[in-house]
């Protein structure tokens, strides 16, 4: 699976550009998230490990950045009848709140079972919510069906170059925060933020391995890259709540050509990868966020020959908008 | 209870000068620890706050300054044969890592209650660990017998001018990264923390107000500065298992001098504090850490006028290592 750097990035949703513009748009908004590093990690994964926190973003992961992106990209006739969006809760609390930092009104369809923290920051932020079935039909349909009544502007959680060239801001900053990184772990869903920090970090530095770390339950994008198309699961099943979505077609071009490998890990090994963000970085990071963690510390990576030369790799904890109930009960106490 | 400016530093057990030379010193093994903000959490305190991160100090916790410079501090001779000290974890934590980095043994004593995760760290960084019983003559008496046993020099957790030193340093970069501050608020126990912040602080920026934050059930920084000279407590009684200790010989000066007042909070305060701290910063706070916060929150400050020109306050958030257990049985579920 070595990517095809042959490839123009004139054919993606998203540039090197269209990525420092974004970085550009979104810099009187959002945090630039610390780098933390834990000597007793890295004795642990045998390699210097560096951790981007997303879980200090605005609206608590990433996705705050592709959602102020979109939003400030809109011109003034578009904006004002606001947006609208279906997602599992970090994308809807994070357009939530670029929204109400523009003055429009934010419409969104939450699946019914999505975490409680979630729907509670949609809502701190202004977000006006539609609950929809748990399924992706119900959320389309509920979607539909709200734009028709608004007229609001569709802005999508991963499938739209707003979003990725907004994710890919945090390959500028994580490179400049660690320049010595030789390989960036990323989870992936949609696959909005895999492309913005692989389109970027591939720009600086085309040396750079990308990894996507993948839910058991949820491994479309492995089988994606196995079969060479975008492949659909009937069912999800894992614990991680934000990585349930699949690739679309502007997000499979850039994982197809630019991701070099997609690692996946299951349920326990997600779950042992948030306790030890808590008990040793000592920040609260949702399964999502920590699956990066589970990739670096998994036999699929630790036994595999070919990433005996990952010596300083950067993992992106993504977010952590996780109830402690949750936390605390997934625990093998 | 003004401070009295006119004092010299000249009578304390540390002083700027010092703070800056254990700054040097600790500056290869230390982290330097990210401020972070949040709009939630300054609409909520209807002030600008900024959050001085040390439970992502090495060790979990502000502490390893001071041992890293007490330790380093030690000539040759002196350290070859070992550290001893008795505490309740986080500097019996902090001790064993620096004592590790230089190469030499760490004869712990910790009392029998102390909480599991301080335990453990202390074995993690190769701590030899004598348990007392819980209080405070039992501490001494064994550590006594170690320092019979050993030879090896006693590193006291707070009331020392090497450990006050290297608690300062937490100033220094703490007002460089955040220039603006007016307040800091900062939680007292032993004492070391607060008065090397202060004294590094005050003599930056006279003008700056310094707060010491306090449980209820053991304000003996507040007895003592309404009484005027050090008032020990016959027993203490709080969930901030950091915040027992009492004020020594050496930081007693300081605090009556410098420290312009002591904000009292309950447990309760604390333990809601602690929630904010794991819902909206997403990071893990013991106690003893998020009191800081407690304090800002509580209605002794927001409606004590003397308070209403506080508008950028910088809290340090001094260590992070709760057992989650005790996290989720805390809350109000």
């Amino acid at each position: 699976m070595e990517p095809n750097h042959t490839k123009s990035s004139d054919c993606y949703a998203a540039d090197i550009s269209s990525i420092r513009e974004a970085q550009i748009r979104i810099k009187p908004f959002a945090q630039q998230t610390p780098v933390l590093t834990s000597d007793t990690l890295d004795s642990i994964a045998g390699r210097k490990l560096y951790f981007k926190c997303e879980c200090f973003q605005k609206g608590g992961a990433f996705k705050f950045r592709g959602a102020c992106n979109a939003i400030f990209s809109l011109d003034d006739d578009q904006a004002t009848k606001g947006v609208v969006t279906h997602s599992s809760g970090n994308h809807a609390a994070a357009l939530s709140l670029a929204a109400k930092l523009r003055g429009i009104p934010a419409y969104i369809v939450i699946p019914k079972d999505a975490p409680k923290c979630k729907v509670a920051n949609v809502k701190r932020y202004g977000g006006q919510v539609f609950f929809s079935e748990p399924s992706m039909q119900s959320r389309v349909d509920t979607a539909n069906k709200v734009l028709q009544d608004t007229g609001a502007v569709l802005i999508p959680s991963s499938n739209d170059g707003r979003i990725i060239s907004g994710q890919g801001t945090i390959s500028l900053e994580f490179l400049e925060q660690a320049s010595y990184i030789d390989t960036l772990i990323v989870p992936i869903s949609g696959g909005g933020m895999i492309s913005g920090v692989a389109l970027a970090a591939k720009a600086i530095n085309p040396a750079i391995r990308i990894l996507a770390a993948e839910p058991m339950g949820a491994n479309d994008a492995f089988q994606s890259k196995s079969n060479g198309r975008i492949t659909k699961l009937s069912e999800v099943n894992t614990i991680a709540d934000g990585l349930r979505a699949f690739l679309g077609d502007l997000t499979w071009p850039i994982v197809r050509d630019l991701v070099d490998d997609v690692i996946v890990v299951d349920d326990k090994e997600i779950i042992q990868a948030m306790k030890l963000c808590y008990e040793i970085l000592k920040i609260a990071v949702e399964p999502s966020g920590a699956i990066g963690l589970a990739a670096v510390l998994s036999d699929g990576f630790q036994k595999n020959p070919v990433y005996s030369e990952c010596n300083h790799i950067g993992i992106v904890l993504s977010g952590g908008n996780v109830d402690l109930g949750v936390l605390w009960n997934s625990f093998d106490k």
